[in-house]
């Protein structure tokens, strides 16, 4: 994230979480650069998503405060004071206005945010290029490692980092991610370029269906590079980074044992068959099958018929792992074992629908035992 | 189901599904009587949905046969001319029409129904007053035990069996019911009655989210009693069956091992109370917390708020067992371990999220790695 020229980085320890590790993380572009985010759209969306929304609407910001170990959601007027109170430690500290910092959150919903601590937390914070590991470390909650990635444009950098390993569905559930670039692009196009790039990196993935209230994607831009690259070029190279980033999440999944892409075509339009793709994503009962190497086509076309979307089930054809399992609607004849046992790491389910352009490719993961019990342990 | 004057059933083994139990069953009301039948709205309706819901379209029915261990789903043409021959040679069996014969199937889907084997089943039936519970046991699928309901009204009587562990949601995932009443009623009065009745029923039983392509609820009125009942008050006598019927399947649900009622309140219109409580419901995250008794406030509010719909978060209160753990959309102090004790057996949730008038009960059931051990093996 600091392999961008001109971004220093740090994490620190400041005590929101009760283990003692690492919960307090911010990036620093040295100075207001363009800016653009992508947030949830969850309803109940917590205070620092507002306050964020409102500090970037500007297009600028310099720098990008993030604790973990408490989501600062569900908690009322005290929890916008808490963001905003954020915000102004971190400006403080930074000699910037409060407008110039972003503010994200992330852990359990419903505690207040002890601002005091990130007070304290601060003074013990070291900013350096060489702070992004640290930075990297100290957003994660749940993740069992961190999540970086890089790019190399024509004469620029993207870089970014990542956290989110449950509750992450389709606009971004309980994930954040900070991503940096020394090319220079003004404030709409990096808003255009992140928009389509997390379109088709983050939110096509769907690890349990669930959306949370945090979810945030910043991308500051600091120009540092002197190249003003071709904005589709930049995009290509955005949509990289945040694809790793995505697939780093899907494989770091809560207990999850494989991760499966959905690909999905012949739909009318793209929107179709990412709502069809979602909703074979969305399913416990398809999902389970997964876990159990089991080529369960069927419930694939009930998840897809229970959308009530257009769908003629005599044209769907789906493939497990390159093998046709139903042509045309019916069984066409497979041998299941041999392809189950081809269904024991990784794999793909292809998914024909008709004859329409409209197609998708959708990430998830099996849904496992270990899964339901770590989401049942009292946080 | 033979309570009610005028009917009869069996049950035997026909050899359609692999282990010799009993999976072909027949109700007769000796000839053609009032009938109404509600079906999935999964548009990958299997083809004996699509055959019944031509049959019963007449307001008439005289009989109901049910094959488990194959849906006949996902089995195109040959899957239809199946259902026809079902439905012909109950005909033949009987000695009536086959337009007078409604035909359900349960069971894995895109497997061919074999009806040879319900031709040489039917040799072996035996119709009659008693064979009620052969026949409530002969459509079972996962299910743990059959599922069988009597309520009496003034003068008559209403009764009923239903099939269904699992793949269950709104709009009757793999639910099959058959309901009779000695009653005389009109097909029309029936229809509503019935629309109604499954709606707060059946419908509102929400087990993992996934809706089949097979279910079915029908209602067969011979008219023997004499009495013409009240429309109103038969529905409330007809609403008390499924009730009855619906809260068997969540005791029975895969691998659940609570049943959890979600009362919500204080919404627009009961519509958005429903959407609401079901995405609830379908959260694999929630469903996880219920395993876990553990009072996950946050998850809830998360998941009303990933529906998009208008939500006010403060103005959200939510009870666990009666105990208010989150009041104005923030913690409300509650000593959430005392709440956890409560949560080690069947429980309520309810949730209040405004003033309006709007309100819903849901029955689901928490997700368990039972339920994926279940569901991840070979069918």
């Amino acid at each position: 994230m600091t392999a961008a020229q001109g971004f220093v980085a740090g994490g620190t320890a400041a005590g929101i979480k009760a283990d003692g590790s690492m919960d307090l993380a911010l990036v620093d572009a040295g100075r207001p650069v363009s800016a653009a985010a992508v947030f949830t759209s969850n309803t109940a969306a917590a205070p620092p998503v507002h306050l964020s929304r409102r500090h970037v609407a500007d297009g600028s910001a310099r720098a990008v405060v993030i604790t973990s170990g408490c989501a600062n959601a569900a908690t009322g007027e005290a929890g916008m004071a808490a963001a905003q109170r954020v915000a102004e430690l971190v400006a403080d500290y930074l000699g910037c206005e409060p407008t110039d910092v972003l503010v994200c959150s992330t852990g359990p919903i419903g505690t207040d945010l002890p601002t005091d601590r990130v007070a304290e937390g601060l003074t013990r914070l070291r900013m350096s290029r060489e702070g992004a590991a640290d930075a990297a470390q100290a957003i994660l909650t749940t993740d069992s490692h961190p999540k970086e990635s890089v790019a190399r444009g024509q004469g620029y950098v993207v870089g970014g980092m990542a956290k989110g390993a449950g509750m992450i569905r389709p606009d971004m559930a309980t994930m954040l991610a900070v991503i940096t670039t020394d090319a220079r692009l003004d404030a709409g196009t990096l808003a255009r370029s992140l928009r389509r790039a997390v379109s088709r990196s983050f939110n096509a993935l769907n690890i349990d269906g669930c959306e949370s209230t945090n979810d945030t994607v910043v991308l500051l831009a600091s120009g540092m590079s002197g190249i003003e690259p071709d904005a589709q070029a930049f995009e290509e190279v955005l949509e990289g980074v945040c694809r790793d980033l995505a697939r780093q999440m899907a494989e770091d999944a809560e207990g999850a044992s494989r991760v499966v892409t959905i690909e999905l075509s012949g739909a009318d339009d793209d929107a179709t068959a990412l709502a069809l793709a979602r909703a074979i994503a969305d399913s416990a009962l398809v999902r389970s099958s997964f876990y159990g190497a089991d080529p369960n086509w069927g419930r694939l076309l009930a998840a897809m018929g229970a959308t009530r979307l257009p769908l003629d089930p005599d044209a769907v054809t789906i493939a497990y792992a390159g093998v046709v399992v139903a042509d045309g609607g019916v069984d066409a004849g497979a041998d299941l074992d041999l392809v189950a046992e081809k269904l024991e790491d990784d794999f793909t389910v292809s998914i024909r629908v008709g004859d329409g352009p409209g197609c998708c490719e959708l990430l998830t993961t099996d849904l496992t035992p270990d899964y339901v019990v770590f989401n049942g342990e009292r946080s």
